[in-house]
């Protein structure tokens, strides 16, 4: 399946604006044989370029796959894909096809071989740049970015951590106060 | 001036909740001789303990204070001090004193020697335990953190990266579901 007309290249430079909000996110990987997801909530953005940090290890089956691979789709799921989210976060790659439980579609990147995720709102191809073991970061560049414009449910999902999640809210303007932080392409 | 009724001490094994859904923060230093003040957006948890990153360097007057002291404060403000948060982001330490400016009080934390920001809903006297600079993170473990139980406005900001914010929106309960994923004492 192509990415067709829902998901329109999006520039990297505004990519880092879809995670500094501090969005829960899915990430894919594919370790050769098999697709897999994972439910991450621990990210940050690092650059703008986009560099974005994710908090995970041995105790995420996904990693095994991102490690030998390295490279991964982050997708932005909104909150009408809350129980996709949930349960995606609450079962194991190692005994579930999760686009095949949680009925989602996987779609090939122009870039790598880590699968979109057709149902979310955004996708991100990234490289794994490093992988600090003493702290479980591994840093991600974005090489590709995905939006899907078509889609009508933009709210991103923030996890809490204790089981409770935030929906974004309404948006308040502050551009000509923040312009001197805005940095060139955004 | 102590730090009083309207802030209780919060239990440390819950203070990830308050970074874990990704608002932006503000983080004081006090370098010696003055105090100062940080927007930061670019935070992850680490871990549970907590353990949080954030993304800084030489190019925030921060730092400095930062590298030498090896402590801070994360504050969390809420949708009502948005105009301050954008301030203190948008000006320097170097020739501002911003508690002052924006009209914030400074109170004396339990343990560290940043203060806390008593106008904020939640407080975290922070340790520094690792700075990466390979990749400019600063990884904070907080020893003491603080909750205004009396403030009615509780709802965090999240910085989109372009000059808008979006502002909490509703919670929905996901813990029956979550229940294996949350850790003990949240």
């Amino acid at each position: 399946m192509a990415t067709g007309a829902l998901m329109r290249r999006l520039k990297l430079s505004k990519a880092f604006t879809l995670m500094e909000p501090g969005p829960v996110v899915l990430v894919t990987t594919h370790d050769g044989q098999k697709d897999n997801i994972m439910t991450i909530s621990w990210t940050m953005v690092m650059d703008f370029t986009p560099v974005f940090a994710i908090t995970t290890g041995e105790w995420n089956h996904s990693f095994a796959a991102l490690r030998k691979t390295r490279e991964c789709v982050i997708a932005i799921p909104t909150v009408d894909m809350l129980d996709q989210v949930v349960g995606i976060g609450t079962c194991s790659g190692a005994d579930t096809d999760k686009f095949a439980r949680f009925e989602l579609t996987a779609v090939p990147g122009k870039v790598l071989g880590a699968p979109l995720i057709k149902e979310c709102l955004a996708n991100m191809e990234c490289k794994v740049v490093d992988i600090v073991r003493k702290h479980n970061i591994v840093v991600l560049q974005a090489v590709a970015a995905y939006f899907d414009t078509a889609r009508k449910e933009k709210r991103m999902l923030h996890a809490v951590g204790d089981g409770t999640f935030i929906v974004d809210g309404r948006m308040i303007d502050r551009k000509k106060l923040m312009a001197s932080k805005i940095p060139y392409g955004v």
